[in-house]
């Protein structure tokens, strides 16, 4: 146990995921888990950050979650309890480590800790609600919804998004030309503008408001 | 408790289930949840159906799943642990009899009885599973796929599928007019007659194949 690299978590869950787990380091773009393979144990990200998406049999495809500090995987936890297959992919998006707790010692955790089991729990309910929201957005809301809900989201941490147009469509689910076609329409707008693996907000205010309309019209 | 109306789950669950719950009857059409409300506790459908659905803010409705007999709902489940309101709506499809656990029951039964806890994390597994895939299908299939891959579904019960263009749309996810264009091209090629609040099913091969095909086009 490295006290510097401690997991954000309550010391009760550190203390029973360090006593119990083994250590993994994941490369930046590492394939964690591929469809249908059984799951090796329940994990939590110390540092870094995992994406889980599913695949579509012509490639494309669409974000679920990404697991960050603290946080584990809802997917995996089920596949667990139900002793079936990973239904999604897992990537490591930049260098990343986490814990893994063996099968063995998971059941017997949720068995015997009250600790442990309101911590899967707790992770469960926030997860499954935000997979419902996923469905309802890719159901209801239209492309230009989706684009401007995800710039907003992404912008949080600058103005500038250092994703491809490939990136953008392979989180929403959608094909890189759709999502091209409406880029260009808010660079017109003079909202964005466009560069190589790129996208930078230049008025953030006007994406708030297209944001606000685009969803009001629905 | 009465024999003749028996939970078809195991002995010891049963037994765990009508001992501590209140058994409620809920009519056709009954509203049993909206979103936001706080869950009364942990239900199992004794008999008849429960669908539960999101609802867009222009009233577009699209279904997450149903509850069958013996069946548990994921999400009821998964706010009581999480002490969050229920993020969808649940309607009774029919004259529907279940079992209400109350909350502080299942929590101490959650942390008491083993045999309990695999039941609901059981339950978990799969409909999660099943969650994502509703949401891979939203995001890759188009909405002939989807309408080929509904019919089938829905037709393994007989030929005859009683729901009107309106109802097909909002298990869909889609818009009424979507769904009736659809219809017409399936009713041009001869695989469907559609008449007042009915799809009939006149050539199931075709479907079949219709369906194969553009599940491979994708």
């Amino acid at each position: 146990m490295n006290d510097q690299s401690a997991i954000p978590l309550s010391a009760p869950i550190a203390h029973i995921i360090e006593t119990h787990a083994q250590r993994l380091h994941a490369a930046d773009g590492q394939v964690l888990a591929r469809a249908g393979q059984d799951c090796q144990g329940f994990m939590v990200v110390v540092t870094g950050c995992i994406r889980v998406f599913a695949r579509s049999s012509a490639g494309r495809e669409i974000d679920m979650y990404r697991i960050h500090p603290g946080e584990t995987c809802v997917l995996t936890t089920s596949c667990l309890m139900a002793g079936e297959g990973f239904p999604a992919e897992a990537i490591a998006e930049e260098d990343t480590e986490l814990w893994v707790l063996p099968v063995v010692q998971f059941r017997s955790l949720m068995d015997q800790s009250d600790v442990f089991r309101h911590f899967v729990f707790s992770s469960y309910g926030s997860r499954l609600t935000r997979l419902l929201q996923l469905v309802q957005s890719v159901a209801f809301d239209t492309i230009e919804q989706r684009i401007n809900e995800f710039l907003l989201g992404e912008c949080r941490h600058g103005l500038v998004i250092s994703m491809s147009h490939q990136q953008i469509a392979d989180a929403l689910g959608s094909a890189r030309e759709v999502i091209s076609r409406q880029l260009k329409t808010l660079e017109k707008k003079g909202v964005v503008a466009l560069a190589r693996g790129q996208v930078v907000i230049l008025d953030y205010h006007a994406l708030v408001a297209a944001h606000k309309k685009s969803k009001n019209a629905v």
